[in-house]
């Protein structure tokens, strides 16, 4: 999930999209964005695409010392409608993006369902990265405290998937869904 | 953790960024927000706070009906930085927004941390909430498909607390830390 920032009458709007990366290209979608899709229109929209994981609480032993650990990505441009012939590539990262290898066990988009849909495409070209990891950073003259200090790491895990109550026949639970997990923590920052 | 939309130079800006709601009104705080908090300077900044949590993944039997569960909510408003009476009290909510009770184990900020300190104030007057939850929705002709639908829920689980590795003497890992839950999701459209 990402937050999807535009400018609608000289004030900000921020919703919630799903989005999908294909190479260097950002694919967004969301029935929540519909503003955003309409005021892309012809000409597209400047938009902020910020998306942030939460990996720990940091508990210091001042107040002014709290923070969080996680990992946001700032995403800045003109996001474009696509192009019908771009959509159906779009649908697609999209369902693999909400689940990796998910499209393959799916009836695709008809041309029905493409025309319904509106995507936008923001090009990869102005991004800027920002973390935080690693234990509370309290002051010299406060490490004698006795309060405990330190992280609580958060992770987002699946829980049991929960067949649909429409499934008209018992179907194995697929890989691709008993083993989803979220990526984890990588590079030198990693908590 | 919630995302704040505002506007530079006519162009949207959307940044992560720590908040605590008292009564009706919102806090903000942010390092990685000195943007805002600049901009929200004299006058105050128009904003759009948005906090969104995921629930679960929406797996349905065609492409174009997958989804996600979330609860979000939408804030709009004209922030303001806090003077510093309302700092303390913004500071420890916003302490208590991260981990409930932590607070009283803490070190008060000191005169000059609060001074360092910039919140903004952001009462609650338009605030709007959108969720999705339940089972995938499939059309009528796809309910014979041989696909697995169904949600995968998701949960922000805490892991073990890791101490601070300066900690001075053993601390036991008070309640407030141990106990930590992400608020369940309630009311009629829990999932």
């Amino acid at each position: 999930m990402c937050h999807v920032g535009f400018v609608v009458d000289g004030r900000p709007a921020v919703l919630p999209h799903l989005h999908a990366r294909v190479e260097q290209r950002l694919y967004l979608h969301g029935s929540t964005g519909a503003r955003a899709l309409q005021a892309a229109g012809d000409g597209g929209l400047d938009v902020c695409v910020t998306v942030s994981l939460l990996d720990g609480l940091v508990l210091a032993r001042s107040a002014f010392h709290h923070s969080v650990n996680y990992r946001s990505v700032v995403v800045l441009g003109r996001a474009a409608v696509v192009s019908d012939d771009e959509k159906a590539v779009a649908l697609d990262a999209l369902v693999d993006a909400i689940v990796p290898g998910r499209s393959a066990h799916v009836r695709p988009g008809s041309r029905r369902e493409l025309a319904a849909t509106t995507v936008l495409r923001l090009d990869l070209e102005q991004v800027s990265a920002k973390l935080r990891s690693g234990p509370p950073s309290d002051d010299d003259e406060d490490l004698d405290l006795p309060h405990w200090a330190g992280v609580l790491p958060l992770q987002q895990v699946p829980g049991a998937p929960v067949p649909a109550p429409d499934l008209r026949r018992p179907v194995d639970v697929p890989d691709h869904v008993a083993e989803w997990a979220r990526p984890a923590p990588s590079g030198p920052g990693a908590p």
